[in-house]
């Protein structure tokens, strides 16, 4: 499994900057990201806390792919571009994008 | 479901301190998360690539609970109480550790 973690930093301009990127990141950016190819799953989820410290993480997204050959066909779908222009308008310089492997510790 | 993310820095000292971290945390501490009372799933990850940006991040692992109470049950065990106590000493100041919570874009 090769995963996309999307962890995306709070938005300059208090709570009505969050709810109007969280509002566009749901009904803007989810449905373009449900159409890419060879997605298996996407499971977001919010930051609520940062154990023993501060965070300005706000929401991490996981999305799951059979393999990083998959996922490099993904990131070059037309799905996932559109997915990347509507992120630099709604979330500019806010996301980090890495990318995982299952089985890291051996 | 309430999620623990686990998000672990490149320890100093080159390959050869990432490579005695990685043999450490799967030997010592992932059989100490383990024995957690409530936990629901473990997903240990390599980050293998930042896309478009460097990072520092090594490893991320995702503790699933059934919900907040379950977490700061978990928290309060044994089991981890040692899992927090092997981690400052493998992973000293490499860890952060984030709450998350489903649903969280409405």
């Amino acid at each position: 499994m090769t995963t996309l973690l999307a962890l995306f930093r709070r938005p300059e301009g208090g709570d009505d900057a969050l709810a109007t990127f969280l509002r566009r990141y749901r009904e803007e950016h989810l449905p373009l990201v449900a159409g890419t190819p060879g997605l298996r799953a996407t499971r977001v989820q919010s930051v609520t806390e940062a154990l023993g410290a501060e965070t300005d993480l706000v929401v991490i997204t996981a999305m799951d792919f059979d393999d990083r050959a998959a996922l490099d066909a993904g990131l070059a779908s037309d799905a996932m571009r559109q997915a990347g222009r509507n992120l630099r308008e709604i979330a500019p310089g806010l996301a980090t994008l890495l990318v995982l492997e299952d089985a890291p510790v051996d």
